[in-house]
């Protein structure tokens, strides 16, 4: 993409400091491979309604592997993108998934902390966040300093989800363990992965206005063959099944409850079952 | 209003046979305007893509006091509106409710079981059932009976809530516990609360076709102050406060730790609270 646009601002690299509260999903290759089809597979749902005109400038904090960036790119493809996440492993995937998905898009890459960016006030006309703010311990302070780097009168969009919004039928005690279990690993990480009922407050006490936030439900049942292999075991079953070790070794389970919970939330991908599970997307004005 | 169009079959009056599984929220006054409010406030929700055309003669199985069945002849002025419950007394409201609210309304009432209606096969083009299955004891069987007066060809829509959606903020385990009572109260009653999730395998089952369910969250809020008062208060906390009595008589709770778990669940419509709650809607086909 060539345009005639003003550039994003002039980026300083800079390394990671300190890695913040731990990533409850990790960073292995199967977990790359799964945020790519859960984007892929909520992109409509999630990415609607988010389009910036050319030559704005765009700011994805916490792109990780770009698995939303490629959305970003496809929605707004004239828009000025920088993208920043804290780990460099991730940004290398992330370039190499926008290289693949839209090679002459323009983005800037930026490898640090997104509590310390070092970019200048009012730098970014919008500021994009998706599936961040549940895995840091002060998302308040991601959202000051978010806001900081924001112009006034800019956007800020930020999209979680709430695992006590997982829906399922059959229902199951094992099955619901399990999924708390990822709930409660991710608190002990110093997260929330229940985030997403509290994007309003959370945004309005960081000082934005209008704050809007739409609820997006995204369901699977027997007549959605393709979202039930997408989003009910790809996404969210996968989710959960790749905390085991963790759960394990945190105490919160044996392998034989966590396997046998597991079992039972599969069965919401089968014949007759249903799944459900509502993300939060909030948008405001940075006064 | 007056039409041309055939008129919906002949009725037989016939008296309620058996009470069916209790109807968990009573029958009070103060229920019935919840009802009204709760309806009101929903309506543009859970009644959008339902339009009838003239003529067509539709059923309404448990209407209640009415309170969905203004909303079905505002959106669908022109259809032959049969309107039926088993309750004789909420009929009544039912009838006094569409008078005040549609004059000239062409509905036929009638008082009797929706498991043993009086009319012929294929007596209607349309079926519509708000907020009932969820306290039957069978509702593949009441979905059967339904089948059984549907034409083929002609189309059944049922819509329910589920009481595992209620996602509040802030969070507390006190307001999660009376919330979970409602649905156990509802479980002894022989009902199920959180039959949402399972309304297509139940369509399904029943032998209807083209199962299609739609969700349909209900969100509200600081920027959203009418639908916390109307929707958070007046619809779903008045729900599970009505349950006071049940619960500690089931032994489930003491009334001083009801009265703690229906506090902490107000700060839901407190301000920087929200509450949000998600009803299935499920349209299907009579082969």
């Amino acid at each position: 993409m060539t345009t005639s646009a003003p550039q994003p601002p002039a980026v300083r690299p800079e390394p990671a400091v300190g890695t913040g509260p731990g990533y409850v999903h990790g960073y292995s290759p199967a977990e790359a491979r799964r945020l790519g089809d859960q984007a892929d597979t909520l992109a409509g749902l999630l990415h609607s309604g988010t389009a910036y005109p050319p030559g704005s400038r765009v700011l994805e904090a916490g792109c990780g592997v770009g698995a939303q960036t490629v959305h970003l790119l496809d929605s707004s493809p004239g828009a000025l993108l920088t993208a920043a996440d804290i780990s460099a492993d991730s940004l290398a995937k992330a370039r190499a998934r926008v290289a693949a998905h839209a090679p002459g898009a323009n983005v800037r890459w930026h490898h640090g902390d997104l509590h310390r960016l070092p970019f200048a006030d009012d730098s970014f006309d919008h500021v994009f966040v998706c599936f961040v703010l549940e895995h840091l311990a002060d998302p308040a302070a991601a959202l000051a300093a978010l806001r900081r780097v924001l112009r006034p009168g800019g956007t800020l969009t930020v999209i979680e989800g709430d695992h006590g919004t997982a829906c399922f039928h059959p229902r199951g005690e094992a099955a619901q363990r399990v999924v708390d279990h990822l709930a409660r690993l991710q608190a002990d990480a110093g997260g929330d992965g229940l985030i997403g009922r509290r994007l309003h407050p959370l945004l309005a006490d960081a000082g934005f206005r209008d704050v809007a936030v739409s609820l997006r439900t995204m369901s699977a049942d027997s007549a959605r063959p393709a979202l039930v292999e997408n989003f009910t075991r790809r996404t969210f079953i996968a989710m959960v099944e790749a905390v085991r070790a963790d759960a394990v070794a945190a105490g919160l389970t044996t392998p034989e409850a966590f396997d046998r919970g597991v079992a039972e939330l599969r069965r919401a991908a089968e014949p007759g079952g249903t799944f459900h599970y509502t993300f939060s997307k909030a948008v405001a004005v940075n006064p």
